[in-house]
This record gives C-alpha cells, sequence and structure tokens, in this order.
C-alpha cells in the first residue's frame, strides 16, 4: 500500500495514538488503513465412505488435490462460503454443515474454517477452478498429491474420527515451520 | 474506496473476467481491491462460578458490558487475537483455551470467534478501553446493559451449558433482523 484509497495521497507507516503496532496512515486526510486476516470457508463433502476432491486447474498448485474452499466474501455467512465455493468448484451442492476444522495460519494471514457436510446428490462436476472431481475412499486419497497442508489436516483428522463415528472441532495453527 | 492504494490511480467498480460479483478495479493499474470479512476473536474468562465483563470506555456501547473481543491481526492465531485483547482490556491472563461460539455478521461482514478460557489467576484491571472489569455470578449479569447481541449469545449459551457442565462449539448468524 503505497497510496490512501479514501482521497489518493501518500500513506506513511507509523503507530496512530494510543494503539501499539505500525499501520498505514495517510498523510493528508490521516485515515488509518488497516490490515486484518482473510477467512478461507470450505467444507469437506462426504457421501457414505467416500469423500469429495478437486484438482485445481490454477495456481497455485495446479493439478493437485484440494477440498473445495475459497476466500469468503463481504455479505456471506460462514455456511454460505462453504455452499458456494462446493458449488464454485465442484458444481456440488451440501447440507448438514458443522464446522470441522479451524485452523490459524499467521505468516500468510489467513484462517482457514472447514465443514464438514453430506452431497445431497450424486451430481457434481467440475467447475472452472477445477480440472476434475471425483469421490474417494479413504484408501484411494493421493496423500503425496494434497495441494495444502490444511487440507492434508482435515482429511486426517476426519479418517481418524470416522473410527469412532464422533466428529469434534479441531483446531490448529500452521505455521512456517511446521507447514 | 477511490483510489488505487498501489498507484493512486483512480478506480472503478466492475466485474472482473472469470469472477462474478462487482470488485474496486484501478483504471490505471488493473489492481484488482478486494474486501472481506474481519475476525473478531474475544474470549469468555471464567474463574469457578463466575465470568469476567468489561465495561467499555469506547464507543460504540460506551458504558455497556461486553467480554474482551476484537479484531484479530495480521500475524496472530485466532488464540493469540483472544488472548492479546483480554489484557489489552482488562488486563487478564488466560489459559486453556477452547473455541465455543462462531458467528457470522453477513450485514457488517464480521465473524465473531469467542473462546471459553480459564483466568490464571486473581489478577485484572481496566485497560485502556475499559472503565472497569468485574466479575458477575449468572445472577448478577446485567442482561439489559449488554453491548453487543454476540457477547448476550455466548453468555447464554454457557449458563445453559453450565447446567450440563459439556460446552460443545455453538454456531450462530445474526442478521439485521434478528439483531
Amino acid at each position: 500500500m503505497k497510496y490512501c484509497s479514501a482521497c489518493g495521497s501518500t500513506v506513511e507507516i507509523s503507530i496512530p495514538a494510543g494503539d501499539n503496532r505500525p499501520r498505514h496512515i495517510c498523510v493528508e486526510c490521516e485515515t488509518i488503513h488497516y490490515q486484518n486476516p482473510k477467512i478461507v470457508a470450505g467444507c469437506l463433502p462426504v457421501q457414505g465412505s467416500r469423500v469429495l476432491l478437486c484438482k485445481r486447474a490454477i495456481d497455485p498448485q495446479y493439478g493437485k488435490w484440494t477440498l473445495p474452499a475459497g476466500f469468503m466474501e463481504n455479505g456471506e455467512s460462514l455456511e454460505e462460503a462453504a455452499m458456494r465455493e462446493s458449488i464454485e468448484e465442484a458444481n456440488a451442492s451440501l447440507e448438514a454443515l458443522r464446522l470441522y476444522t479451524v485452523i490459524s495460519l499467521p505468516h500468510i494471514n489467513q484462517v482457514y474454517m472447514m465443514f464438514l457436510a453430506d452431497l445431497t446428490d450424486a451430481d457434481y462436476s467440475p467447475g472452472a477452478e477445477s480440472l476434475d472431481v471425483r469421490l474417494f475412499k479413504e484408501e484411494e486419497i493421493p496423500w503425496d498429491e494434497i495441494a495444502f497442508k490444511t487440507i492434508t489436516y482435515t482429511l486426517e483428522a476426519y479418517f481418524v474420527d470416522r473410527k469412532t463415528g464422533l466428529f469434534p472441532l479441531h483446531t490448529s495453527i500452521i505455521t512456517r515451520k511446521n507447514r
């Protein structure tokens, strides 16, 4: 950020009065431009013993497998965001969403919020951001070709929990070091 | 947003290629400026049969009671954000944080994420944004003077759950209509 989005003047970085960390502040209109983490909302769609994965048609991680997920938009609830991503990436309708993994990624200013969900019918197909969409049994999961550590974490939790039939909330922090 | 924060030129609102909703786009450098919901992270500090509330020294809702909570910062985990807010607003140290309520507020582009937590010692005092900090038993809670619906929701869930001793995750959506 070099310019003020409110008045177009230059911004400088300093600590505002009463604050304790550097912010982008306009030298002219004094607007403080805060920057905050973004939410990535998504889901783990389940049908019987199988889960739905999408093969990415975009960078980063083109060609790797992932769960439907993306940046939450203004005006949405978390559940709406997760369902929208499932439609956009896999043309898959969901029901019975329950929050399952919450993962902070402080090094990239993101928080993943993934919902367990039931696929409502057998229809699904690749959206614009997917090369392929498929259902996988546990033994078919391409563990070496999963796009993101957050997705591996969520899938691993699910297959462990399925042994007990209990799916409690899992919270985690993935940093640069342990990603 | 009227000006591009990258180059200072004018922005216009239109739908980028491959997107499906209006964005602020720079007419000169073509940077797309996304806007996304913010996370409010906080906690419900518990000590025995009492919970800690803060009396707000700032607007909105000056003079009303709330739980320690505020905007999550870049570079933090959710848990770090919740603990920082408790220090800043109540000089209260916490331990054993467990995520308890997750509340979408689509009309103001926020998601509240509140943790149940244990007060680690008897020391606490008002921070710069608080007029007062006190421990309340259930029958002492000033229900008519709670600052935000998200806080009322969290406190109500807690006192119901305490009857059973089980504190499952609660997710909710508060809209303009039901706030």
